[in-house]
C-alpha cells in the first residue's frame, strides 16, 4: 500500500535524538546523549505518599475525566507562584495546563502558524520543538546564538527578509544545546524587534530553576504588555518527565484557540500527574527540593566541566561554561569531521549528540556536539569525558 | 492585540457537549448529557494497590522518560489481546499507546489529511473527534446512519461525488450518539468501497467491550488485509478517562509518521497510566472487571429504556432500543423545535445535548438529542426521564 501522506508530514524524520537514545541503550555503553533527570532527582517518598493519599481520599477525581483547561487548584497554585518569584501574568492572561512542554508547541503551532508561514528560533536549538514545528510545514529560520544569546543584529535582519514570520522560538535560559543564557539587554531587544514586525515570541523555559550560578533574569513574559509572548513552563525537569505535565500562559484571546487545540489532541492531561503537582507544590517544602536539585546538578555540572578542562580542553576542543541547565556544548576545530567525531566515539561505547541534530537544516556544516552530565553516573561521565579527550588527541593536530 | 491565527483553527469553535458539561455543574440540574462511566465503574481497590506497588518496586521507570510508542510490556499485552480476542493484528501492523483516542484522531488527521481533503462519516457523529478533524481544515461529509449502521448507497455516491475523499471515520460499536451497531453484511461493504476509493478507515471502538445484549460482530479491522484500516481503542470506559491511555493499531509504513506526529504532540503517554493499565490486565481479573462492567450498565440501560418506554414514547418521542454502550438517541416529531425542546427542559433543570452538535454543520436541520445513563445515579434517571415526558406532553401535539 502506497499511502498518501498529508504534505506537511511527508518530509518528517523521527526526533534524531530519540533515535541515537534507542541506540544507546546498550548497557555497554555510556550514554551522554540524554536530557534525563539523575535517578536521584525524583521526589519518590513524597510522590508515593501523595499519590497513596490522592487515591484514598479522592479517587473519582483522580480517575474521572478533566476539564480540557486543567486542574483548577494546580492553576491557581501556578498562577500564584509565577506572580510572585518571576514577577509574570497578568489580568488578560490565562495558563492552562498541558502534558509536557512539548504539546505547548504543538498546539501554539497549530494555532497561529500556516503552511509556509516562518519560525524563527536560535541556531542550535532543541530538535524536539523544531521537529514539531517542521510538522505543520513551517519555514524555520535559525539564528546564531552568541554566549549572552541570539544575535541581535541578525534576528532584525531575519525579519526584515521574512514577511511571513510569525513567531520567534527562544529557550532564554540555559538553552537547550549550547547552555547559553540571554542577557537582559538582549530579552528587551528581542521583545521590542518581535513586536514591531507583528511577531509572537514563545518563550520556553524549562530549566529555569535549575540555574547553579549567578543571578537570575527576568523572565520576557514579566515585560509582555502586549500580549505577544506564550510563556511555557514544565515539571519534567523539576519533578518528573514521566508524569507529562506542563503549563503555558499566554493572553486570553491567544489562549482560548489553543485550548480547543489542546481538548482535540488529548481532551485534558492526565488527573493524577496534575493532582501530585498540585499536592508537591503546595504541601510540601517545593523550593526545598528546587534547591536539592540545585546542589545535585550543581556537583555534576562541576564535574563535568572539571573533567572536560583537564582532559578535553588541552586536545583542542572548546565548551561553553554554563550557569545552569543539563547542557554543554562542544566545540571541535573546524578541520575536523564532526560527524566522523562522533562516529567514532560511538564504536568506542560512547555517546554524544552530535550538533547538527539542533541546526533547522541539518545539513548545515556543524563542528559542535552536546553532552549532558545530569543523567550519567559519576563514574561514567568521568569515563566518557576522558575517552572524548583521548579520541580528540588522536584525532586533532 | 489582534492574533494572527492559521487558516485552520479559525472557524473552531469549542465542543458543544464539554461546553454544556461546564453549564450542567449546577448541583440542582439533572444531567443526562455526559459520557463519563459511572462513578462504581472504577476499580479503585486494584488501581490503589498497583499504584503503590509501581511506586515501590519500581519508582524511576513510572517517574523517568518513555519512548513515544509506548511502554513496550502494555503493548504487548494489548497485541495479544487483540489477536486472541478479536482477530485482530497481523505482522505487518504496529500497535502504539496514546493518551487517549482522541489522540488517534489527531495523529491520524495530521498524517493523513491535507486542507481540504474530505473525511466522510456517519451523520452524526462524535464531535470530539469531527472537531479534532476541523482543526485541520479537513471538510466533513456525512452519511446517515440507519438502525444497522450508514447507509452504504449513500456512502457510495458520497465516496463518487468526493475525489478527495481520503479517510472514512466510523464508530461501529453503539455509536456515539446514535447507539447503532453496523451490520456484519455493511462493515464488508465499507471495506470494499473504501479499497476502491483508495481510502484509509479510521474504526474508532471505545465501547466494544460494552455489550449488554446480542453477539459481538466483527471488527472491521479483522478483514484488514491491505493495511487501510487504522483502529482505535482506549481504557477511557473500561477503566478510567481520567488516566488519558488509549492505543492503536494500523499498518508499520502508515504508523511510521503517526509516531512521529506522537512524538511532536506530547514525547509519549503518562507512564504511570500506562505501567497501571498493563499491570490490571496482566496481574487482574480484566475480564471479570469488564463482565462487573457490563453488567452494571445493563442495569442502568434497562432501566433507562423501560422509562422511556413507560413516560417518554406515549407523548410521542421514539428512540432507538441499543445493545450496548453509554448512550440512547431520541427522536421528536419533526413539527417540534428541537432547541427550544431542549432549552425548556434545562430550564427545567434536566440537561440533554441537541442533536445537532453531532452533524458536520451543526446549522442543518436536526430533531433529535442524546442522553446517556451511565453517569447519573438511578434517582436522577428516573426523575430527569419522567421530565422529558411531562414536557413532551406539553408540547407534542
Amino acid at each position: 500500500m502506497d499511502y498518501r501522506f498529508s504534505d506537511r508530514v511527508l518530509a518528517l524524520k523521527p526526533n534524531a535524538i530519540r533515535e541515537i537514545l534507542k541506540s544507546a541503550s546498550d548497557p555497554e555503553v555510556i550514554s551522554l546523549s540524554a536530557g534525563n533527570p539523575a535517578p536521584d532527582a525524583f521526589p519518590v517518598a513524597a510522590i508515593s505518599e501523595i499519590s497513596a493519599r490522592l487515591l484514598r481520599d479522592n479517587p473519582i477525581g483522580v480517575l474521572q475525566y478533566g476539564v480540557s483547561e486543567g486542574y483548577a487548584p494546580l492553576r491557581d497554585t501556578l498562577k500564584s507562584y509565577l506572580k510572585e518569584k518571576h514577577h509574570i501574568g497578568s489580568d488578560s492572561d490565562e495558563l492552562i495546563i498541558v502534558s509536557g512542554a512539548q504539546q505547548v508547541m504543538d498546539i501554539a503551532a497549530k494555532s497561529f502558524l500556516n503552511e509556509g508561514d516562518v519560525l524563527v528560533c536560535e541556531a542550535p536549538s532543541f530538535v524536539g520543538a523544531l521537529n514539531t514545528f517542521r510538522s505543520y510545514n513551517t519555514e524555520l529560520v535559525g539564528v546564531p546564538v552568541e554566549p549572552d544569546g541570539m544575535n541581535m543584529e541578525e534576528l532584525e535582519k531575519v525579519l526584515d527578509a521574512n514577511p511571513r514570520a510569525k513567531m520567534i522560538y527562544t529557550i532564554p535560559n540555559f538553552q537547550n544545546p549550547s547552555g547559553v543564557t540571554m542577557s537582559l539587554g538582549k530579552r528587551k531587544r528581542l521583545y521590542e524587534l518581535a513586536k514591531a514586525h507583528d511577531c509572537l515570541i514563545i518563550e520556553d523555559n524549562p530549566y529555569g530553576d535549575l540555574r547553579y550560578y549567578g543571578e537570575d533574569v527576568p523572565a520576557i513574559k514579566s515585560f509582555d504588555e502586549d500580549g505577544i509572548v506564550i510563556y511555557s513552563g514544565s515539571f519534567s525537569k523539576v519533578v518528573s518527565p514521566g508524569i507529562r505535565v506542563g503549563f503555558m500562559m499566554a493572553n486570553k484571546a491567544a489562549m482560548a484557540k489553543m485550548i480547543i487545540c489542546k481538548q482535540g489532541q488529548d481532551v485534558h492531561t492526565t488527573m493524577w500527574s496534575q493532582m501530585l503537582c498540585n499536592e508537591f507544590m503546595t504541601k510540601y517544602d517545593y523550593e526545598g527540593h528546587l534547591d536539592y536539585l540545585r546542589k545535585l546538578y550543581t556537583v555534576k555540572a562541576d564535574l563535568c566541566m572539571q573533567l572536560l578542562d583537564e582532559y578535553v580542553v588541552p586536545n583542542g576542543i572548546s565548551y561553553n561554561k554554563i550557569e545552569g541547565g543539563l547542557f554543554i556544548w562542544c566545540d571541535l576545530p573546524e578541520n575536523v569531521d564532526m560527524l566522523d567525531f562522533c562516529k567514532r566515539l560511538t564504536e568506542r561505547k560512547v555517546c554524544v549528540v552530535p550538533g547538527n541534530a539542533f541546526l533547522t537544516d541539518s545539513d548545515l556544516p556543524c563542528h559542535s556536539f552536546r553532552i549532558n552530565f545530569s543523567t550519567p553516573t559519576d563514574e561514567d561521565l568521568t569515563e566518557g569525558i576522558k575517552e572524548i579527550g583521548r579520541l580528540a588527541k588522536e584525532i586533532i593536530k
